[in-house]
């Protein structure tokens, strides 16, 4: 879709100043009706583009969404993101992933990220309500992993690990993991992760991974977030480029992911406590079964938080919500 | 769907004689042409039933389907199997019952079964083929497991043990399980089951659990299958009822299941080990990612086998082809 007005956008990228209809229309064989057609996408697309009779069309300010088309050139991966999907609203992204991934062999599908500008549906852990306003990343990887089951949720923490690297390198923030799948900054949380997981004993039919970053989002706009949340916008103080950062996070994602897949467990271990701000304190876990406090001690090698409860025993939790004391 | 046939078949099943049409019609209710019509469907479901001017109509023989009228009379569970579907032939009963637990709550198809008198698309492990001929038991659970994610696999387990012990109470036969989900009489495979997972990691939002029981089938309609299998009828020369098994089954796996969602993981493990044929076996194991041998020991509380390779390494596989030698 739009494949022919970025073949515009790009010649607009690399000239200097304005660019005549004319020279358009010679450059990219089409009509000097069509570059107009194009144009006008552009524009609806959030392009700041200037039209002048004597001296032709001028980028000036590219759009503030997080277009594939701009993604895909900071992209440095080998094979996350090389397909993207882009919706302006949706239910969610994880939604439309798993009718893409029931619908289409889960193996072509490997790597594809829908985001989306803004979920009317978002969720998070437990079908809980996701805030996701314009200004976030919402975004849903497919992966058909090969891994062993056990592993699977190994996933999210390559993912955590993906999204609080991307914050520190990028805009040198303190962002830690907050077990099981929650990134915080300070006392506030700033991004969240979900798995979805299609499988069998043997073989994972497919896994989604669905990301939410709060980036150039207002206070106002998560009022309806009950816990204390950040913006990445309102930690650096101005606005951040989301198809940078998006790019940044898939980049991180994808080479902990290949660990991953080549068995390098220990070191996803390893990385996620480095980053973790929930081993060494004192928490209560709520499970589906039980509720108990104690001191959060370690992580194994599937991701199972452990706990020492007071009577010194050790429970080890593989889901739960986990509050912090 | 069939209810007024049911009923009529009641009424006869009641009645030590052959019971006149106008009995029939006045007693339900209804007319005499939809009691022959009726009489049609039944005979149409595998019923003998003789009709004469004289003396009315007579149930001389019950169907030799695996109709739920038939399995409901021998049930003796809370839950497990209060609703059925039935198919005289469908692709698999696994994938009807994906489809139904996506369309539908999977909350309201807890301890549904599916029947298909023959699968025409049967599937095992890793999507392998499942030969499924008429005769057999091919049916799909449908759960909503209020368990947490890392003990799901013991669902299968559960079923496992619910297959040998009928096997064992039914007619005395020695049927032990050979990990990870197969179910042995001597060195033939009788049954095996598969069990398929929608998920996140805080919640399951259905699992079906797939059996297949080579009950009533002649070795010849088994000639596609490359191992070495065996069925009931074979084993106890004669065939056997279906529908007392499956509720028998249904009855098992039911009490089991309970014991998985109380917490009670260790009886299930003690139990399975009681039935295994594979501890204290040497094996070789085929994973996704590697293959060994070794020597099987134990398995673990989430279902994982224990191999001491010869090294004196222990392995724990979750899932895999384990090949007895």
């Amino acid at each position: 879709m739009y494949e022919a007005a970025f073949k515009v956008l790009e010649v607009l990228e690399t000239r200097e100043g304005p660019v005549p209809g004319e020279t358009l229309s010679n450059t990219l064989g089409i009509s000097r009706s069509a570059v107009w057609k194009h144009i006008k996408e552009l524009i609806n697309m959030g392009y700041e583009i200037t039209a002048s009779h004597r001296e032709g069309y001028r980028l000036k300010k590219s759009s503030n969404r997080l277009l594939p088309y701009e993604v895909h050139k900071k992209l440095k991966t080998t094979f996350m993101g090389m397909q993207m999907r882009y919706f302006e609203s949706t239910s969610s992204t994880i939604w439309v992933g798993k009718q893409m991934a029931r619908e289409q062999d889960p193996q072509t599908l490997h790597g594809m990220v829908i985001i989306a500008e803004q979920q009317t549906g978002g969720i998070g852990r437990l079908g809980r309500a996701w805030v996701s306003p314009r200004g976030g990343i919402w975004a849903t990887v497919i992966l058909k992993p090969n891994i062993p089951i056990d592993r699977v949720f190994m996933i999210t923490m390559a993912g955590a690990i993906a999204i609080a690297r991307a914050l520190r390198k990028e805009y040198d923030l303190g962002a830690l993991i907050k077990w099981p799948n929650d990134i915080y900054i300070g006392d506030s949380k700033v991004a969240g992760l979900l798995l979805e997981l299609s499988a069998e004993a043997d073989r994972i039919h497919y896994a989604l991974l669905g990301v939410g970053v709060d980036v150039n989002v207002s206070p106002n706009d998560l009022s309806a977030v009950p816990n204390s949340v950040t913006s990445i916008s309102l930690e650096v103080g101005h606005d951040v480029d989301r198809p940078v950062l998006l790019a940044r996070i898939l980049k991180e994602f994808e080479s902990r992911y290949l660990l991953l897949e080549a068995g390098e467990y220990e070191s996803i271990v390893r990385e996620w406590k480095s980053l973790s701000c929930t081993l060494e304190h004192r928490v209560r876990i709520n499970t589906l079964k039980t509720s108990f406090e104690g001191e959060a001690i370690d992580i194994d090698e599937y991701g199972a938080l452990l706990i020492r409860k007071d009577n010194g025993k050790i429970e080890r939790v593989i889901a739960g919500d986990c509050i912090q004391q």
